[in-house]
């Protein structure tokens, strides 16, 4: 069991994500703390609020950063439309966010917990991680691993070399790769393996059809944006790919290596610099995803997803 | 009167800048918030419970951050020595910092007071400020003013351009030069002419016996730092010029006009850029202090540190 | 007598600093060589040799560099107009450039006449001799001085730490600073106070008549680009004072020190960064401007100017 | 038949793409220029001196620059040794270097040929290209083609993503990657797959049993280098795969896309970015290797040095 804060910034791959999270027996979701990112913080904070109601669960929210921590935000609407969940219908949250900051809960919950309890999954810009490492320096070494959905090794989505995540708060980044904490980076190599093939839509959508309407809005808007924005005849699913490394660390080939981030770049700003000139140093504690097991990710996404009820 | 939240690094002249706000009638100060800075957070939060101790006052203490937002720490041991207060004997203090963090703390005090009920005096890195304004953007329309001892608009002490607070943290700057609040900078073209030569010396010596021992303490270790480090004959007492300004807004000559900080340059990163070249637009909400009336500063330290009764 | 080279982009004030170059017995000028800057590199440099035959002169014209060493190349039409020399009729030129490149040439003339013999004033920025420095690295030793309108210690003109010159080819200007010559830096901090008022305009045309309608049609454009632009009542003749220090090196206020090009910063590029903090090392071989005799300044150029007589 | 211009700094690798270069009928080697690089300037022209008169050529000369276009020079001697050369004797030349400047004669060549004539192989520094083309612009719509061993699309060897002629001389890297001429970039995703093992060693020998003793030295020495270095156990012949794809393009596998060159970054200067992304633009004229045919490559390059004839 693997007990899990998940932050994120839903955002049509982070709904997903946050379906695994819920659907899949072997997470405990303690909490969920939103980001501005994919939207505003407002936006994505009432979507993670309006998806977990969808399949009546208790997860508490918190939301946090509205801004990223130096450089101005710019979301990505032109990927996850006005809403940032656009595609798909679901009612206005009932419940609302507690009141504590994201950032600050995060410390809490860490702090309150056993030692290595707590497991991080972050989808979205790492502005609430970076200020909880800086309120509490502690946690760092408490948390039991890191797993983000953020970066790349080889190529960029916003710019050549550089994923959206980090781009968008590239100081964070550097924030949170420079505290020592086991960190695994789930980045744009792996995701872009992750193809939404309309197969593999239908398949989902099969195992759940209860949420098939919502699966199919939501897969559609995203693919329509990709193919759009980005020339791919089918949406990667990045967010599900950390979720899915979180249940089974073999649906990902990792390499141990250094990683920094570049801020200061004219070209290259929110670079993620994997170091994979040589052997990593043995105390080494980042590692990042170079591959995935297609096969072997859908499966834990279907069998996560097809856990989930509606509620009515 | 000014109802004054202190955020600062005891450190020499903060411990005078400390004295004063202590000391003035005019100024409630609400609490004191500690960042690294002139030393560790460890050390100068200590020295503040003990100044704070030494004067028999009640002034809560809040610590913060340990680090700058995302640069590297380097403190300036080499100006205040080992203690950071080092030359003057302090007992360790019997009181202990609350447990809210600096940063949760400004927030806290920010938005339960009233709008417009709070001024901010800072004299240290601005860490803890950044930290709060991204915790809650909300503080910024409520703070009445914030005065900061900070940067310089011609020349600097650290790097030919840059001054020891922005160039430890530039990015925590840069976060609260671009927020919407009303600042007045004080910089090193103010403090480089609030000399404290030993006649100075003597008359606040004179002006607060009881104090002699720690005043004096204080202000030779300092002279003999700025002698040997930065070829001044006498120190400049950079922190007290805040307070002074806090005070009496005439005793620095300001002038309006926007300020970028820069964090990407090569030898000019920490810069507090200051756009002196034409007239400021009219919304613009920064000054910078341009230069001292000394005579009346003086007066002002003076009348302060007299009030101070050391607690045996 | 002062062997010079004149670097230049004509340029209403680079037309002056022409005229007193060749006007001033004290001046032997060797040649002109032009770098693309006020205008395009094809405009300067037919403004050069119409300047020059304006006034009946022989000196060789060498055009260099097109653009900048590696920045994009953005001209100062907005001060200078579209000719590079608007508000003055000049006659197109009849004699041509000589064929070889500017940069070559510099390093010819220097390597073929004795040590020391050569002063080079620049008034453009300084592609032309960073290229002749990293062509014959041997010139630097060789050269008398590098006198140089260029840069600013305190404020700024294109931004508010970036003078025009700098701030367009900041690496040529590194490259320049680097080397090992005599370097006296006239920026704007001198040139600011070089301000031509109508009184003044009357004392050169007074002083030559047969230029008058010249004389009156650049310093009227150039009043009126300076109102518009940058808020100025009357214009500073920034160009002038770098011939004027070679005729009488009192006539501006120096001080020894070190000084940086900043080329990586985000609003400090192209800044220059002269060390004002302490003693300058014994070794400094640059020294920058930093206040300027006004009249006796007006004095050298009335008297520069009266000797040129206009051919018919 | 191909017009040859090589700019090299021999240099280990370079030494045997010279030979190539001289050895291959189907190139036409008409000059050989030297740039300060793998080690100092007047190192590796005495070694391109001696390695053309070793085999008996009469290729002329021409050194270039001595240090990078702005940045401060710091040349390769851990890897290529105190010479240059380290492990193989050769003769002090007994020729030397023509008068002109390397960047000089690169423009006078390729001006003075007709349009399309010469293809430019670098495998330096790119600091005298660049200044070629700031010298004479012309020459990037003349040049057939130009084909670098420089730079990296995935991983670097100075720095986890800057290969060491790129991260020696970024700016000029900028400058001739701006420019408008066809430009292949042979990096090390090609160079780190012509690994010259043992039995590759074996069998260049054999195919000149007379250079024997200088193939040894030279890769000897290399895969020793790059044992204790770079923990290759074989080293990666890196300037032989630029000439051996002049000679057969097919050699590389290649793909257009456009590279930008990243000037300011803090981890990332002196990268080349590739953006592979999506499709390159129609008019993109940069093409980058991204994988070498093994066989083929080292068939070519046997065969080329198989013509040589030791000079006795």
């Amino acid at each position: 069991m693997k007990h899990v804060i998940l932050d994120c910034d839903p955002g049509h791959d982070d709904a997903l994500a946050l379906f695994m999270a819920m659907g899949d027996p072997q997470i405990d979701l303690m909490e969920v703390t939103t980001a501005g990112g994919n939207q505003s913080l407002e936006k994505v904070t009432k979507n993670a609020l309006s998806l977990i109601e969808l399949v009546g669960k208790k997860v508490p929210v918190y939301s946090g950063c509205p801004t990223p921590l130096v450089k101005a935000p710019k979301w990505a609407g032109y990927i996850h439309g006005e809403t940032g969940l656009d595609g798909v219908k679901l009612d206005p949250p009932k419940t609302r966010v507690a009141g504590t900051h994201a950032a600050e809960q995060i410390v809490k919950t860490i702090m309150e917990n056993p030692d290595q309890y707590v497991t991080l999954i972050t989808t979205a810009p790492l502005t609430n991680i970076a200020m909880a490492a800086l309120l509490e320096p502690k946690i760092c070494s408490r948390v039991k691993e890191v797993i983000m959905m953020l970066g790349a090794v080889h190529t960029g989505n916003v710019t050549p070399v550089a994923e959206f995540n980090t781009y968008t708060d590239p100081e964070a980044a550097k924030v949170v790769f420079e505290r020592e904490w086991p960190i695994t980076m789930i980045g744009l190599d792996v995701t872009h393996q992750a193809i939404c093939t309309k197969e593999v839509q239908q398949r989902l959508v099969k195992a759940n059809p209860e949420l098939g309407e919502v699966l199919n809005g939501l897969i559609n808007f995203f693919r329509d944006s990709y193919k759009d924005e980005e020339c791919f005849p089918d949406p990667p699913t990045h967010d599900p790919c950390a979720v899915a490394y979180t249940l089974d660390p073999s649906v990902v080939k990792t390499v141990k290596c250094p990683v920094s981030v570049e801020t200061k770049g004219e070209v290259t700003c929110g670079m993620t610099v994997a170091d994979l000139r040589a052997m990593a140093p043995k105390d080494c504690r980042t590692q990042v995803g170079l591959a995935l097991d297609v096969e072997k990710f859908w499966n834990i996404v279907e069998k996560a997803i097809a856990n989930l009820k509606v509620e009515k």
